[in-house]
């Protein structure tokens, strides 16, 4: 059961958040949805599932992206989960980088995690099957996402590339298992089984991709991003994708940064890349 | 003296937040700006104001509005101020819509406010002065906020006619002396001189205003904000407006609420409106 928490019309559209109950995560999950003008059951548009980076909420991506009149534009749906579960009886820690917020889009194996921290389920099965049944939209998706989420959106396209027309990602971690924040998170998530880390790793997950499989897949990033260097090294993604011929746009911009105003930067320039399939 | 405290690139321009000492309210205040690109002295342009509503700071219309992409394409810098003085040395009262973070763009004239909270000059006087040493701007204004910040525009455009080239505002509280946050702000703030309230209420200004001081306005509010009937009363201007042919367009928008989700929707039809006067 859907509860609505909230309803604002934007852009000619709504923005609606709903929590409900998740049986993949065992507690209340909130999610963001903004339907375009028109969007309807004798008019079902697709959808984009936009996954946020650490710390966020349902709210980071629909209150500072400016994406709402491209998209409505567009007549796509955007779909925002939240970052992990929450709740008192969820495990958290005093860190930024690991539990709550932080769920890094992986079922975890390990305790006192494996209860509650299975967001692969959750954004691949559970809350697609939710929307699906409960609001104007067509099972056609795209996925994208920033940072942890621009690592779970290149990660669940290449580990579900029929559920996918075409993924995207702004500034993603796209070798977890060869940074910090990967390794924290799935040493603590899934235990010390490297050959599990490996598939969640877009990396390696792209190595073993078969070409009829391939999908459009455009990242963007920022060249003065902090963070480029030490957590997210596109440059690795890149390598394989040339090898392979992956359809990989890989976008550096010079002078942006890790944050939300890159993102407002070239968010219209994602929704065109997906609109172009998404209604293909 | 200006602080940088932030530079980040956003829509191939930057965004930047300065502090400094302020002479008008006395305090250290702090204000942003966002330059389009190809902003240089070689090649000024002109300013967007952008004041803003009770609680906000420089940050939620830079983080929120999403105005930068049209912004940079029309080639408009936007200077956001804080709503009020702030600080330990400031007095603040355990309210949202008195005191910090509620300045009402005044200068105040009881005590013990009127050492701090003379936002009047400082978004009039102190601020544009500061921008056109320091950056690469024209003198040529306009100006535009939210609610309190959208009575803030309009008062101010109205008691400076010369000064700005075209006034906007969305869900103003245009007729403070008449609803309930002003009648608060203005007796914490001024006492009980109706006449000196007068001075700062965009109803009782418009009726003063002399033909050859007209500027264009654009006012636009949303008919499901919760705040319409008791607070912001753009009819009561829309009556003098008629009344003068005073050249202010309102425009009631269907199903549109009090939020910056209401702002993004019509943020890019603000800046074209501006951008017509700013060029002319």
């Amino acid at each position: 059961m859907l509860e609505n928490i909230s309803s604002v019309k934007v852009s000619g559209g709504w923005h609606k958040q709903y929590t409900h109950s998740s049986q993949s995560t065992h507690c209340t999950m909130r999610f963001a949805v903004f339907l375009p003008p028109g969007a309807s059951e004798a008019n079902k548009v697709p959808v984009l599932y936009w996954l946020s980076g650490l710390t966020c909420t349902d709210e980071n991506f629909m209150q500072k992206a400016g994406a709402f009149n491209k998209a409505a534009e567009l007549g796509i749906a955007i779909v925002a989960p939240d970052t992990s579960p929450r709740g008192e009886n969820v495990p958290n820690e005093d860190s930024y980088d690991f539990a709550q917020g932080a769920g890094f889009y992986v079922n975890a194996t390990q305790a006192p995690y494996n209860t509650h921290f299975n967001m692969y389920d959750y954004v691949v099965r559970e809350l697609p099957a939710l929307i699906e049944q409960h609001f104007p939209v067509t099972s056609t998706k795209a996925i994208s996402g920033h940072s942890m989420g621009g690592h779970g959106a290149l990660m669940v396209a290449l580990k579900n590339p029929t559920a996918f027309v075409s993924a995207s990602a702004f500034s993603p971690i796209v070798n977890p298992i060869e940074c910090p924040w990967g390794v924290k998170a799935f040493t603590g998530y899934l235990g010390n089984d490297k050959a599990l880390w490996a598939q969640y790793d877009s990396c390696e997950l792209m190595k073993n991709a078969e070409q009829a499989n391939y999908l459009p897949m455009l990242v963007s990033q920022g060249d003065a991003d902090g963070f480029l260097q030490e957590q997210l090294k596109p440059e690795n993604l890149v390598a394989i994708a040339d090898k392979k011929g992956y359809p990989l746009t890989l976008e550096m911009q010079a002078g942006y940064d890790h944050s939300y105003f890159f993102i407002s930067s070239f968010i219209d320039q994602h929704l065109l890349f997906h609109h172009q399939f998404l209604t293909a």
